[in-house]
């Protein structure tokens, strides 16, 4: 796979997937497991949100699709947005290291078009 | 589901749902079996990007999600981009109509915020 | 669409589209408004996991797969396990109709192979 | 993620995702690319099927779910299809290697419950 696509690309996949295990995992492990502020509904959706859009950049870039510039772009501002509600729970720091990271990966390719 | 969603967003659902199975059914029955013109890279790789951005477009309406604008825009675009694809070969009107139709929706949800 | 499939499939289709999107709107709104025992490790999971499984089933279908049997066999056998426990919450008739109605089709399709 | 999951899932996780990302590329770039045999219905779904029954797996072990080992078993058996079908095209043997490895993997997994 790594012979026909940019550096960035591939750095991007890697974030995407780490970022989409992460969100995916936290959700269903961490966050049922404390319960109280890590279930609330704004935030338990953020998190689903994330995952399935890093998945979907993922899958976009794994076909080297024209389009993957609108699918990163909608990416990067939902992993900003997933990063500052794990933020503010204050012990998912994992999580907001992947979501912040992806969403700078996928503005790279985003304005890279 | 209908109690608590706008008129809109379940209209919304709708048409990326008709869209998603439209664009993955022909892509795996009628351009395969066409073959030619139908499975060249670029017109299979739009069918497989608009049959999965409607996918997730519709489990972020699904969910009820706040973020659901960034990934409706996105969705608009693509299946645009599909439809101009499919315009093109001539005998996929079932598909072209389903991506106009869910395009123009997806705009109005994203407008929407 | 119509022409190429049985109609028991087209019926099997039907019914995991439904169950995808019941499940995944109860988790992602009527669970996590509820909280306390809706929002429950094994409960959130078995919702997560049946509204992935009848996507997946449902895309399987719609590619005409010949591997869709298979994939029905472990649909139903989740979508059962998640009917049971929306049964035991008592609140959840919606999930659980639309959980037993799609094991019994899938268990169909996954019977004529 | 790796402090709450037993060393096989999180092997078995590794396969999925390698599997699915591999198929998903060589499908919508080598396949599409090369036409002729490569881009026949059979095979085509496959890589396809292959692809997204691989990414549902990796998500049932990321939610740690009781339901892993239903899906892990249509997984193996979806995997070892793809194999025979890339072995016979002959020259896809990344392909063939990451089908087969998730498919031993995902049956472990199968085994274990």
């Amino acid at each position: 796979m790594e012979h026909d696509m940019s550096p960035e690309m591939q750095q991007c996949m890697k974030d995407c997937h780490h970022c989409h295990l992460t969100c995916l995992h936290m959700a269903a492990t961490h966050c049922l497991e404390m319960g109280g502020k890590h279930v609330e509904l704004a935030h338990m959706r953020l998190m689903l949100d994330c995952a399935e859009i890093c998945q979907t950049a993922l899958n976009f870039m794994a076909r080297n699709s024209a389009q993957h510039a609108a699918v990163c772009r909608a990416c990067a501002e939902i992993c900003r947005a997933c990063a500052a509600s794990c933020e503010q729970l204050g012990d998912m720091q994992e999580c907001v290291e992947a979501c912040l990271r992806c969403a700078e990966s996928c503005e790279r390719m985003a304005a890279m078009g």
